[in-house]
């Protein structure tokens, strides 16, 4: 039985895993599209959301089959507890990488490239896309110290998007033209702020099934 | 056992109901704040975030706890799970009634009352609202059918969503100097629809529970 349940919880991570590395390349793709004016590979990240929406479903019945059969305690039943969680998280990273692709395919079909090029985007977007490899990571790898050190980068995220804005502002008051595609690249960053904070969210979730507390809200204290 | 875990379910559905409760509070303090330019009101409205925190790590362990002691199955484990991804939807809405609230609170202090007075943003909060409460009151009294109907009222706040957006950047072309106050409604607009986001992931739950199928990503069909 013991065994039975740790080579559930083993196909359940990879699948966990699965999702990641497909969301990240969604994001990947989504950026590079963006980036390079590509509709081909906003297509490629949008044509992958089928895949994790049954990744989602197919997560969550495993989890819900683990608790009803095998009445996991303590720190299992945190694992499967915050694993629900991780799982809706992942989903709606895909559903930013999709976002961020259907406004890439209008941006690059309707607006001239007459924009600064968005190198603070591509930052953001890199930044953004480790925070969910590093989450994901310290969840299969048991390293809440690594899922703390996400939880700061998500601070360094909001920063590059405040100064991101503050630099398309300007952009729009001295080109009144440019206004809807310098709004479409608003809109794209807080697209990839949004990835940050469910990075955010899968790390504090991580700090919970290892230490046992609760991180968010910072409710706990350092000893 | 048995009127032991009812007691205990009753008592995590009202703790849910309060943080429900103080989340619409929150909306409407945060969106009457910025209708009627009154500072204590968006204050008000960020005041009330811990205890939404508070009530949010309350009902998480009340549900670990629940799933440890009680080896719930079937339907009270379906809850069990959905309630726990409830809980986070709300504190989530909470969230964004707080970015509303900072948004509100810096807009109304920096800029002048020069925009068209944005009604529709209006009719898309009461909206939101609405869809949360729903939400809230079909996962309480067991009712699929309403939290099909807040699934598709998400399709109307994505529209007002649309149109607004549209209105502000024409009032943007037409008044460079207006841009920044603009795009703080544009802003408030985007977390007013994740609000109807996440009650459509609370409807997503409670058709989950009440039919323990899967609404999401519309892998049912009707029969």
């Amino acid at each position: 039985m013991e065994r039975r349940f740790d080579e559930d919880l083993q196909r359940l991570k990879d699948r966990l895993l699965s999702m990641a590395g497909i969301t990240q390349d969604m994001i990947e793709l989504a950026l590079t599209s963006l980036r390079d004016r590509r509709e081909d590979l906003a297509r490629q990240a949008l044509d992958q959301e089928p895949a994790v929406n049954r990744l989602e479903v197919e997560v969550e019945d495993a989890i819900l089959s683990l608790l009803a059969t095998q009445q996991p305690a303590a720190r299992d039943l945190r694992f499967l507890a915050a694993a629900l969680k991780i799982n809706s998280d992942l989903e709606r990273v895909a559903d930013q990488a999709c976002n961020i692709s259907e406004t890439t395919l209008f941006h690059i079909k309707e607006r001239p490239p007459v924009l600064p090029p968005p190198v603070d985007l591509s930052v953001m977007g890199m930044r953004a896309q480790t925070m969910i490899r590093e989450s994901i990571f310290a969840f299969i790898h048991h390293d809440p110290a690594l899922a703390k050190k996400v939880c700061s980068d998500d601070d360094e995220v909001d920063r590059a998007k405040e100064g991101f804005f503050k630099q398309l502002l300007n952009y729009m008051r001295e080109n009144p033209n440019g206004i809807s595609g310098a709004m479409e690249l608003v809109l794209i960053s807080r697209n990839i702020e949004k990835i940050a904070d469910h990075a955010t969210n899968i790390s504090e979730e991580v700090i919970f099934i290892e230490e046992g507390r609760n991180f968010k809200h910072h409710f706990w204290k350092e000893p």
